[in-house]
């Protein structure tokens, strides 16, 4: 017997057959012995619908009233799976935020979760009831509804598990796991069957949009064991659990990449202290994000500056160049879109030389420029160009073992 | 300066639009200096959306998560509503059941309000906030929300008015006011600046489906001064209040009609004492409604025995009729749907005779036979074929001078 909370999105609860097939998969986790709670999402359009209709009305809507319009999705499923629970004969019941009590704090639109009450929840779940909860949606410290922001559900369900102490919280999706890579690109990417907490940190930052980087740390912060599996299909999905409970740990487990960042080079910065402070001070200063940085020593007292900003930030981060300009003292500002950040994940690289090596040899071998390193403990990036995209990922998911059998 | 509780229904706010013109209305009172809170329904259809999603999961669905889901929709009008009267400057917020709060008996879909705390609600409307408070919906004794039934979201505007100890209790609507009778029958129908709570009563209960009955005894029991008008036209309504504030009472106030009366007659029962129960208890025990009763002696000792039921229940009461045949002893049961019962209604007849007498002598000048009379302290009903609704309506608006002038 174990004590699960289930997680179901938008497009798994999108009409009434869809919510029946939910009904039945909680069912038979009920079946098999299991304490079952349920957290649901919006039938999907719904949100988008009642954000448009807010929206509409005022662009600079309140933000309360906007949570207590929108947080009306979540309810509607909450009544109606629990509806659907009890027609196949399972006890069940629905709960909003203000009813668990999810007590959040009062940032309306983008509340953090404080505490949840899990008390009332584990009683229930101890006499055979399967609590069906509101999930994205809270109560704020002015008892007035709150919702987490856009992938808040998956949020409320990590929260959950750890109020109730669940022994695993399965976030249900209309993927079927965590890839080694994107399959679309390498057919012979191989599903993960475990991967650690900070490896999803990193692959989610990274491109991999199965699980909210929000709700990966706090089941990490929590230890929560997440399963990231399919409601469409009947199949194992993947666990994203503590490094220790991984017993075959591969060097490398993933091979990221992000195609949402571009490339500034400053030239002939003059090489004094605290130059850097003197150019990533305005960007911090104007929420440009600055990633991947290096620093060339040129021969004549200058460098050359290259980092790597997001994209949509690209014009701003110039703008905030050509005024400090005079400041900094650069003869030149270039910038270059057409780059992709390619990663290499796997806590193993903690405690093995050479994982970085293997990269660069091989992106080497099929004449692939590096324009940029960054390392940290469990990730290798590199900065490529665009239309090498699909070769390096490739070519780095062979090399590291990654490739499932033919 | 005023306090005003004002109703809109779901085809008042049923788009933006219309939205935004509810709270041009709410701003022109707020402008004219008066506190105001705003009862809303839901967006016209969406309930009918939501019943029919419970009701094809299951017909018969716990009704605790029936109330969850289409209490949603009155959530989502409070919201969308507070934003578009903020957009025109004017201070609201939005109030659910569970908030105000509005408690409710437990009797998921058609709870009764038990008690609202108005004392907040006066405190803001003092502040010059104008709360915007779901219709519809309540909370329950075991904190679970509640809704009232259909039209219930008059029933909460009344309940409001009285808790916050308002002036006046607007409710608008698709029709303009309370009319003499039907202006789809009678063109030369007069709108009534003024009704009796009791003439409501018995005009509702008899055709006009203006307002609840449920709501229209709520006003009369809690004093509170109710008019109905028209949310797309800028007019004066018609004001339901206590018969002391009508000063000119005519002897007629309305004359009313019902289709849904079907006629039924026992014929040769045996008249000896104690008939009657034999006869009208098995109806009461199925649940079937008997209205008019009339009684006529024959000369052998045996009784016809002639009363109407509501249309949609006369199967049932043939078949509890035939039942019990045996115990009442008749010797033939004839039913009649094609039947009208048509009423004048007025508090002026308690304390004036022969009113009564001008009903009868003005449908025997048509020629239209009377079947059956009932009489109350404030109305007298007749019922007369179908055929003879129009004329007999017709004649005795103008025979009691209720036509408006040509």
């Amino acid at each position: 017997m174990a004590r699960i909370v289930m997680k179901f999105g938008g497009t798994s609860v999108a009409d009434l057959d869809r919510i029946r097939n939910v009904a039945s998969r909680v069912k038979r986790e009920v079946d098999a012995g299991h304490e079952v709670a349920v957290v649901v999402s919006a039938m999907s359009g719904v949100t988008n619908q009642l954000v448009k209709w807010c929206t509409e009305l005022s662009p600079l809507h309140d933000a309360r009233e906007y949570d207590t319009v929108v947080a009306t999705g979540e309810q509607v499923t909450t009544g109606l799976l629990a509806i659907a629970l009890q027609t196949l004969g399972v006890d069940a019941r629905s709960w909003q935020g203000w009813q668990v009590p999810i007590r959040t704090d009062g940032a309306h639109g983008k509340a953090r979760v404080e505490e949840i009450e899990g008390e009332r929840l584990v009683e229930r779940m101890g006499q055979g009831q399967v609590p069906v909860i509101a999930g994205f949606q809270g109560i704020g410290p002015r008892e007035r509804i709150t919702t987490l922001g856009r992938g808040g559900s998956d949020l409320s369900a990590v929260a959950v598990a750890a109020a109730v102490r669940a022994d695993r919280c399965d976030i249900y999706t209309d993927v079927d796991g965590i890839y080694t890579t994107d399959p679309r690109i390498v057919p012979r990417a191989r599903k993960l069957a475990a991967v650690a907490y900070e490896e999803m940190l990193e692959l989610a930052s990274v491109g991999a949009k199965v699980l909210q980087t929000r709700s990966v740390e706090l089941a990490m912060k929590q230890k929560v064991r997440v399963q990231v599996l399919s409601s469409f299909e009947d199949k194992p999905g993947s666990l994203v659990v503590d490094e220790d409970e991984i017993v075959e740990q591969p060097l490398v487990t993933g091979v990221a990449y992000s195609r949402d960042e571009a490339k500034v080079t400053l030239r002939q910065v003059p090489d004094k202290p605290g130059i850097a402070a003197t150019v990533f001070g305005p960007l911090a200063d104007a929420n440009v994000n600055v990633d991947m940085i290096v620093q060339n020593l040129g021969s004549d007292g200058t460098t050359d500056m290259t980092f790597t900003v997001g994209k949509a930030d690209l014009p701003r981060a110039r703008e905030v160049l050509e005024k400090a300009r005079g400041a900094i003292g650069f003869a030149d500002v270039l910038a270059d879109p057409e780059v992709t950040k390619i990663s290499i994940v796997g806590i193993g690289m903690r405690s093995h030389a050479g994982v970085a090596a293997t990269m660069f040899k091989t992106l080497a071998e099929k004449g692939i420029n590096i324009q940029v390193i960054s390392t940290s403990e469990i990730k290798t990036s590199v900065l490529v160009g665009a239309e090498y995209t699909e070769l390096a990922v490739r070519a780095l998911h062979t090399a590291y073992g990654l490739d499932a059998p033919a």
